[in-house]
């Protein structure tokens, strides 16, 4: 395949095609996907979520510079549900890092939320996966606005670094819990501000509360216990003044250092390989119900459920059970 | 079935123990939802969502009690991550209703986000399908919190309303527009606050731009389009006192009323039809994996996919196939 060869050279408009082949689900980019997937696993994901208007844009900026600046190759990924541009929306990429555009060391791409077979979730995840396969070391997954892409960011990502702002007040901890769950730094921004200082206090006592220490969200269900225990950090940034920047940088690094030591890095290679070939497997067999079933015959079932005649459940252990048979006789 | 029997008959503790018996997504509960589904798809099901901190608990309190005062029954469903109870967090519902908690013509239920086996998505829709078919005429769906609640109680309700709060500045433009796709009916609460006027304007300017009226977020790809148009209204209420409640009750109606004109009410009972069936059939899927091919074999798969041997989306075809191949030799 010519043209993931001149990705894997480093030509970055080759890169940028397979991205959007991956994007739109073709088979060009399943194909693709394939051939890379085994170089892939390399790279350190960090996903950057949180509250809107909490300055998440300006921090990865920053963040990108400084990793930059100790001379790492990183690309940024911007999962934007506001950008009606599928496949890279390049003004609003160039617009958001004006500062980095020409350095060769960062590639930057935005992802609109719609417009993707699989959902936001696995369309990043195949994006990630290429652009880890292709040799970034770092990647900044940052999700913009609210919403399922923040929460899906943790199934992407190896670190979760959740950013607010201060001001949240008294609602903040029935508000944040959900979220905290899933992070593993916790970065307060615009730090300047008279109100972060309470802010910081409400969150320390949000994560008292919430979780114990050393875990990875949702999905450090079971299957894994650390070795060793991580105390989520809550950092104080004002990334309009560059503050508390590098010290992100650091805490970052340093996560990537605990999930090693600990193992937690192979745990979650694992659980995120589930993920993968779960969603895989419904979308495969929703392709082979269309093919092998008919579309007509799987609206049938949808009028015989919306009318009440059956329920979703006995309709779909129905479909699949005709799916079973057919593939048996023709197979 | 005897407990659904006494639930059909308005007894609320057989009512509450399917209701667990569905979230926990048991045999039981699996039976109880094929008897009572012919009976549902009469309720009207507004979700309410929106930024944490708007006060959306307090707005849904009030809006219950005006419901009352109109002699209408209804239940209300808080999806509530903070909650570490499933199947009903009795002592916060009493919390949050004090004043509705004695009323015999309200049920209040909370549902935990997480100790769902087919997800909260999925327990939610179970839930009010249980309380539609035993005769609730209206369910309110509120989501507590961030993340994908949110954006899936659109998945369930006929009528979203987006609840805000004043004063999210000039960030409400990059901020809101994922919600804002979904949403029916925009609330500005603590309007009595000096910044409501703003807030509203940016409001009205994000709904101008980014969606034409009369939609219903992403469900209404292509299936339908309305024959008469919504314009999606701004309110305003300051929930603590009362005001600007009543017009709210007024326009879910009035949406309502809508919905069934433009005939957008059978189109969203088919899209929603369609979305439980696809869910079912993963669910079916990942059981029938389990029985026939077998957790070791799964995670022999996983492993591979770890060790980067083989990518996601051929194992999922290779363990696809596998079980349809034992299914043929067993059938």
């Amino acid at each position: 395949v010519n043209v993931v060869q001149a990705a894997l050279d480093g030509d970055r408009r080759a890169l940028a095609r397979l991205l959007s082949w991956a994007e739109d689900g073709s088979d060009a980019g399943r194909e693709a996907l394939a051939t890379l997937f085994p170089r892939s696993g390399q790279a350190h994901i960090v996903g950057i979520t949180g509250s809107t208007g909490a300055g998440k844009s300006t921090l990865v900026n920053r963040l990108a510079a400084e990793f930059r600046q100790r001379d790492q190759t990183l690309a940024v990924v911007a999962v934007d549900p506001t950008s009606p541009y599928s496949g890279g929306a390049l003004l609003g990429d160039r617009l958001r890092m004006r500062n980095l555009v020409t350095d060769e060391g960062v590639f930057i791409r935005s992802m609109a939320s719609r417009g993707h077979p699989g959902g936001i979730a696995h369309a990043t995840r195949d994006v990630v996966t290429i652009l880890d396969a292709v040799g970034f070391p770092l990647i900044l997954v940052e999700t913009v606005g609210a919403g399922q892409a923040q929460v899906e960011v943790a199934r992407v990502a190896h670190t979760v670094v959740l950013v607010e702002a201060p001001g949240m007040g008294d609602d903040i901890q029935a508000l944040k819990a959900g979220l905290m769950e899933i992070a593993d730094i916790i970065v307060v921004n615009k730090a300047d501000r008279p109100e972060a200082r309470q802010t910081v206090r409400a969150l320390q006592s949000v994560r008292r509360s919430t979780q114990p220490a050393g875990h990875h969200g949702a999905q450090a269900t079971a299957s894994t216990a650390p070795t060793t225990d991580w105390e989520v950090p809550i950092l104080q940034t004002a990334a309009l003044d560059n503050q508390g920047v590098p010290e992100l940088a650091d805490t970052i690094v340093a996560h990537r250092r605990y999930l090693e030591e600990s193992h937690r890095w192979e745990a979650l290679h694992r659980e995120h390989a589930r993920a993968e070939i779960e969603n895989w497997l419904q979308r495969h067999l929703l392709t082979r119900l269309e093919t092998h079933i008919g579309e007509d015959r799987i609206q049938a079932w949808v009028d015989t459920v919306q009318r009440r005649e059956c329920d979703p459940a006995s309709a779909a252990e129905i479909l699949l059970q005709e799916m079973l048979n057919t593939q048996q006789r023709n197979g």
